[in-house]
């Protein structure tokens, strides 16, 4: 169960009493006050009471009226994946899915080359090739949107999809679009951030996990990994070492994601680990 | 207030109740169950609640039998030092007391030797020179631990004290005194860890602070912080690379532990941070 | 080309003189001196010089008697790839291969289990299944033997290889065969690592990929990496942790060698990267 | 000796031949070259060699005619350090300067600010208050210029010193000026990096060494080091988890600096460690 609402005292008290009068087990519980945003959070894993639907209306009565109660079960989510050419984080999430490292299923993946097809196949996962070009972008958002709605998919994953998407498509996907920035963001914002990163001489690199929002590369963010590099890394070799950081950084953001660890506040998360 | 006892259901909401109840404002929270010990720990920071008494009283009452429940008030304590030749670790103390990075006092700085008698003059603390020369140990521990009582020392930091001290000299501070090893423990236990990490050809080196127990080097582990290596550092640049994570992780236990943040659960810690 | 001798002045002017008057053109040149072992290290990389076999020959006259002189083709390296029945390492290796990120071949892979035949048979490698149960493991390791060499295998990989392998078989792979330790080594020697490290307490777990000697987990140490964890973590959270660490680790171990950037030195690397 | 120069095939062998000749015991080499800039990087640590003065006029002849060429003993350097309020990185040198951890003395520290007199006073180096206040910008700068000259000061260290410097007073320092960058540039450019790391919600924070040329935070990059954070981190908090890599971080650049083992590269730096 995940809470959030305006914070004032006795609401720790007031959701565990809910809980234990249903008989519900809690295994772990988490809370988070903001205390500049007067924002408080809380996450209850348990197990037991049976009725979920009785427990959220009593909690809705008691709770601030701007609470968000979401109950969720333990279970398989579904993923579309948007990827371009590059290989490294849909291989490593087909991998992780296909062997239950992440609790999700890859419902299909869709680029707009036709490279990595034969990757998707030796996974039993449809790829869908959508072409962007001869077409205009809003007419080639709704192929997209009409793929990832066929999926049934919980969650849309940016796996290195390197289009740029519109408000339009983007509002679809409320806290459901996760992208991989190749980059240790807001630093090097925009394109070709390893070029960027070997002309500064900068001593890290880093990968930023982060739910797309209408601002381009100024969603909140999940995960920031980092790798220390120097003058000998070639451009190249930056992006080489960058594709593991940013490997590694989506990987751990879906699992927190699928495990329903993430909040969100403002622009902000509060993640629980 | 910290509480740690044997986990069942409703303890959050009971000992919420209680705080609730004494009008207490609750800032944060902290729980976790240890499923295997079946061991619940919570940690509470909040403002309020006049009657502490009778706050402990009424948990007390509530709590399984093996309860043990601390209410402390944030303030500076009272630390001695023990130290040998090496100043990094007790310098860094001296500084972030003085400007009240850690929230304490240096009572007192104890040595077997006079090397740091001049930079502990500097920040106008007491410099107490004890040998260990030409006197039985258990004489030598009691002059120790005469001078630690004289402190009224809250905790005993063993900041690169190069002796082992015996059983019934540790007895006296259960959980209260804290020795910063100079190895990624369990590896490399005992003397010259360097030398030994050098032979061994490691690519990583790291510090451990614990809290000091009968079995040497084998208290709870509080803080372990490493730092890569190569084949290019000397056992000299090995140990150079040490004394910067020794100093670091020292500190940050001392920031646990002063802010009451460590639970002890077994041979175990529970850090909320 | 790779040079190793004992130290004396003027080693660097000698060899790049060879290079010189060989019309070579060095692109980058790594020295290392051991002041202790009195031995000296030396990569270059080059390009041009059509006599190889002329230069080491002049090399060989100039040099100490004891130089080990390795004059290597930059390729695809063939390995030959041994696991149980996790498939994080294998897994990793293969979409690497596969994708040109490790300039290798899995020429096959070899399990005493059938689980991960699936996976092996997408990326179109062979996979020969070798039990361990009703034979000796002399003769076990017999037939492991037959089928890395009809391999034509430069590089025996233990991948999550969950067996202890005899010196009579180690002894075929000198400095050929690379293997991962599910920890932080010296710590955690032997069988069930995160349980070890769970019952420690530990604050930081880490994996090691080394060369196999003959003493079980003692042979030269190629590249460690960590990560931090904290008391949350279960000793199967841990092990999931660990299976990333692991992964990291040897697939940078891997590279390294297949780049010809290590060096042995004694029970010791000198790496150049 | 540092050389750096113009690429060209042989240049290993010319420089190593001029030391060789002069009976000088080569005790460590780095080279590096830029295969993009065509520059040509080389540090060479060695013993001997009596007459310098011939032996960089026949490297002159050799070499080159972009060469540069430094000759500098091992020896303790003079630091000039300016500060505003904050006493970490001003206590941190003073400590390893004290105590040989840096190869450095520390000549004088100017303040605009009295805060840190005490502290500066009980290591017995002279503090000079200089205030900003009632004066131009240019007469308090040629104030600042006059002090460092009359300490013969080596290198100039802005230990979180927080007054943007003229280009006219910082033309007199030609990668002779470190700065601690309170971020992880170019992230957090400006003013309050912490706090916009907080409203940004990063995951990990960092600072920046660097020298100090006219475009402030622009100056090549010497050390970045990084921390991981979360959302629990309030601006205050973050702030004291920065202080600890700012620290870090300026000690490892001076240290890096001190041993000649830092090239000026265009806006980057090449460092040989």
């Amino acid at each position: 169960m995940l809470v959030d609402c305006s914070d004032r005292p006795g609401l720790v008290h007031q959701i565990t009493g809910v809980l234990f009068r249903a008989n519900c087990n809690v295994l772990m519980n988490h809370e988070y006050a903001d205390a500049e945003a007067g924002r408080f959070f809380m996450r209850t894993e348990f197990v037991g009471g049976a009725n979920a639907g009785a427990m959220e209306k009593e909690l809705k009565g008691l709770l601030p009226i701007d609470a968000r109660i979401r109950l969720t079960q333990p279970g398989p989510r579904r993923l579309a994946v948007l990827v371009s050419k590059e290989h490294h984080c849909v291989a490593d999430i087909l991998i992780r899915c296909a062997f239950g490292e992440l609790d999700a299923t890859v419902a299909g993946v869709i680029s707009n080359h036709r490279d990595l097809e034969p990757l998707v196949a030796k996974f039993d996962v449809p790829f869908h090739y959508c072409t962007h070009e001869g077409v205009l972008r809003e007419e080639h958002e709704r192929r997209l949107q009409k793929l990832i709605e066929a999926m049934k998919a919980d969650y849309v994953v940016l796996a290195k999809y390197m289009r740029i998407l519109g408000k339009e498509f983007v509002s679809h996907y409320p806290h459901r679009m996760i992208n991989i920035h190749h980059s240790f963001l807001p630093a090097f914002v925009g394109a070709r951030p390893y070029q960027q990163a070997f002309e500064r001489g900068v001593k890290v690199i880093g990968a930023t996990a982060h739910f797309v929002t209408e601002q381009l590369d100024e969603g909140p963010i999940i995960v920031q990994q980092v790798i220390p590099v120097d003058h000998s890394h070639s451009p190249q070799e930056l992006s080489r070492a960058g594709r593991d950081v940013e490997q590694m950084a989506l990987a751990r953001s879906l699992r927190l994601v699928l495990e329903d660890r993430v909040f969100l506040n403002g622009n902000r998360t509060v993640i629980f680990d």
